[in-house]
């Protein structure tokens, strides 16, 4: 306990005096690599390791067989749980879904697409208290962001309503999230 | 550390005196789930949580477009870390394939498929020291084991070079394992 103190103290000691920790709304700290104060999102550094799989889409070829994108979707630890627990996303849990465009090919299974090149993600955070109405990359219960592959700290989002929404709207039912297609949420 | 040593002291006097623990090929703790001291496997109750994901597949349907099965596969904690330092899987690694079933339908991105019924799971634990010679389940590398979804303790393989080895042959050259589905592996 010494030793975290010392850290502790030296950090504090050399942090400029305007400094905010990075937050989300409900200072949970498994998301705090995910956004600060402003409600900026990034991708989070880790979520490979640390976050669990939740499920994965396959989306079809405009021609022939296989698909033409994957997408994986991780969560924050602990959101799944919560999930199956409560019914319902808890504020501060944390989505990321990777895009990935494909390779197809013919293997032993058949006709087999996997993941080959990353275009981006899409990173969400559940926010049931509205907490940054100010930013047009919050609300409707979440905070929403688009990275292009590219540029995982900075989003080319500019409006939820026009960019995230439209392609959520037939799982507004569900809080706006295709549980449907996360095997993790229903056990 | 009390506790814990009065723990272990009263799991020790409980234990059968023919009692042998769970173990992998490299006694690593990991693993000790997976299987025993025969060398039987069976799919590990965690891996959803304490597992990384590390790659889906998605095999085209016969007809139309869309996919009929995803496979999503996990492997043990450090798996993925290991194999990008050393170009290898360590012994005892474990890898757990999902074999979904999926549904398919239209949404606001085109055709597309997920995950929807469990058929079963394929189990991979790594060894290169051919710990289990006498078991028709391990050689090549590796312990193999298919489970079907009703029973994830009993495998119902018989002998891995008719049951597993065909569909992993044109894998020979990277250790049996499809490696370029799995982006984990290759950052």
């Amino acid at each position: 306990m010494k030793a975290i103190h010392a850290v502790v103290l030296t950090s504090l000691i050399l942090l400029p005096i305007n400094w905010q920790p990075a937050m989300t709304a409900t200072n949970d700290p498994k998301a705090a690599k995910v956004v600060d104060a402003s409600g900026n999102l990034r991708v989070p550094g880790d979520y490979r390791t640390a976050y669990q799989f939740l499920g994965s889409w396959a989306v079809a070829a405009d021609q022939g067989p296989g698909s033409k994108e994957i997408h994986l979707v991780y969560a924050s630890p602990g959101t799944a749980a919560a999930y199956r627990k409560n019914g319902r996303f808890t504020d501060g849990s944390v989505l990321v879904k990777e895009v990935f465009e494909t390779a197809t090919g013919s293997m032993t299974t058949g006709t087999v697409s996997h993941a080959q090149t990353l275009k981006g993600w899409f990173v969400l955070i559940k926010d049931s208290k509205n907490s940054h109405p100010g930013n047009k990359l919050w609300g409707n219960g979440w905070g929403w962001s688009w990275f292009d592959a590219a540029n995982p700290s900075k989003t080319t989002s500019t409006d939820y309503k026009a960019d995230c929404l439209p392609c959520h709207e037939p799982a507004r039912a569900t809080d706006w999230i295709y549980v449907q297609g996360y095997p993790a949420l229903k056990q």
